[in-house]
């Protein structure tokens, strides 16, 4: 009887995309304006989705409250008001597109949860463009 | 040719979250500001998702308007404007944690809805918090 | 040039709608469903606009994070989590309809925002139903 | 390691649901208000999930702006401000439900997409009602 | 001490935007896709803002089941799941631009509304397009 | 007679709050975590409302393929995918803080808006945070 527990959490980041192995025209014609030198930013949404058993005790697959506070230390501490490509350590080296960022964000928080327990984890660049990884 | 159909209602409940068999001060430690207790409320949104074969001649999965009347009579009428763990015999004896509900709302719609149709229920507690049952 | 800045909060509560003075009867004529004994609840979402003009050394009309703490002081730290009739001091002697209850948080916002500044607070007890109160 | 990309596009459109071979009675009974003579309208919302692995050059999975592109030409220009029974080919034998409509959108797309990617389309006729058909 | 009380409903419906006194070309120049002469559709949502003194003895400005009921007779028993130019009398002669419908069913409410109240009437064709209109 | 008819547009951008005449702490300071020297970001929405008489030949205030276009020329192609402060030079001597914002979107759109037409700004930073301007 296993049920699916999903909790939102966000943070507001600058990003550019870029590799740093190809010239400045490939970035461009690839990236296009998502190549801007200065970068530009999003509002970000994440939703942890974890899927287990409920605890016939509790009535919960697990507390709440631990997965926002791993999603606070995991998440919003580490990207919130930050530029990914300049100011976090993963994404110095890690092009920050959407599909990188959701892998880096469910190898982050599947070491905080147990291991009984399924991770999905979607993250959502605006409203229209949204990815999600499963860990494999 | 399988699709999936979703339904969306919605409810408006008081609940609190408390497990009778423990104490005080254990239903305080794990359930927090939940434990509240004259308890809390939330405007709950539920999606039924049913999977099936596209009839040929109808073009639906299922009539829409038979589901709206199954989320009607087995969760709004049933839920909308109550007090769950005073009023909702199913919850005097259970606790009403998301999933917990989750799963008794599935239960509930399943034996509405032909055997030769697959059910998910999504339940939202807050735009922030919610879960999903697939019956297994 | 005055400039209207908006930030939203929110809290989960439970309430009842009855007039204390009225009969069972009367009480259950008019609120209907909202009068259930056991109370129903909402996840309630606040929204405070202040109208200043901008100060030309921060850019900001005030500190929006200082609208945030007052916020989570004067109405999230009170109602989250909560049963307004019976748990909040100022709705045990007055009906909690979200009419009355707008008026008194826009009374304990007031308070702590600069009388150069207006204050409008809107208030919504489900995304189909809301009200707003501007001091007049 | 694979992820799923979503992208989201809109449509404005009437249409009508009605079977060419039932009698205008048996339209009537099954389809209630939805058949309508002259027809009524939804603003259509439709996303396109696209499932594979992560180039390590780009780090897309595909390229959203082709994406884009392909729901541009497949669906928008073909569907909005459109009659979908009256003006559009593939609907003027076959009734325009939802979920009719999803698996004709999928098959459109299908055709754009590389083969080694997976797809799923989710179209909404209102924020309430909608479906979504993964290729069998 | 004025409150403003606001409620929302909804409407599926078709339109054209067309001006029977103009020429084909001109209709097709101002109007563009909108112009389509098999029409195309919406989903409306459209919001009564009641503004007045809150009664005393109910903590109300006016009972919201009583708006809601002439929301539904003035606006959605008429509209919902309609084509606007062909099937509604109001509109055979009346171009349906989201500013003309706002102004009618402004009327419509106006006349089920006691006049000690002021009213405002917004009307969303998409999340994207609105109008809003006070009377005068 | 007067309808107010509004257009949302958005655009996704990097900005630093900074005041180049104050000191490393100071900025510090007032603008925390908005001051980090790399920027963040945010998914900007902005609403132009536009209030005039309906035209009784066409049956708009405007004609809102204009107002998408104005919106276009003067907000989305030069803000979108920018760095305010670096790329930007109407924010390249002033704090983009959302106040100061609206300011300078509504003193571009009032150029391309007839004077008989008043104009109201909304632009929203996050979901939570958002600012209008109405021109005084």
């Amino acid at each position: 009887m296993k049920v699916r527990v999903s909790r939102k959490a966000h943070f507001n980041a600058a990003h550019r995309l870029n590799n740093l192995d190809w010239s400045v025209e490939q970035n461009q014609r690839v990236f296009g304006k998502c190549n801007n030198p200065n970068g530009h930013g999003h509002n970000y949404e994440v939703i942890a989705h974890v899927i287990g058993e409920i605890d016939q005790e509790s009535g919960y697959v697990m507390d709440m409250k631990d997965l926002k506070q791993f999603m606070r230390e995991e998440i919003e501490d580490r990207y919130d008001h930050k530029n990914l490509n300049l100011d976090v350590p993963e994404f110095m080296d890690l092009n920050p597109t959407a599909e990188n960022m959701v892998v880096v964000i469910w190898n982050r928080l599947r070491k905080r949860i147990d291991n009984k327990h399924q991770l999905v984890v979607t993250l959502y660049e605006t409203e229209r463009n949204y990815v999600e990884y499963s860990g494999n």
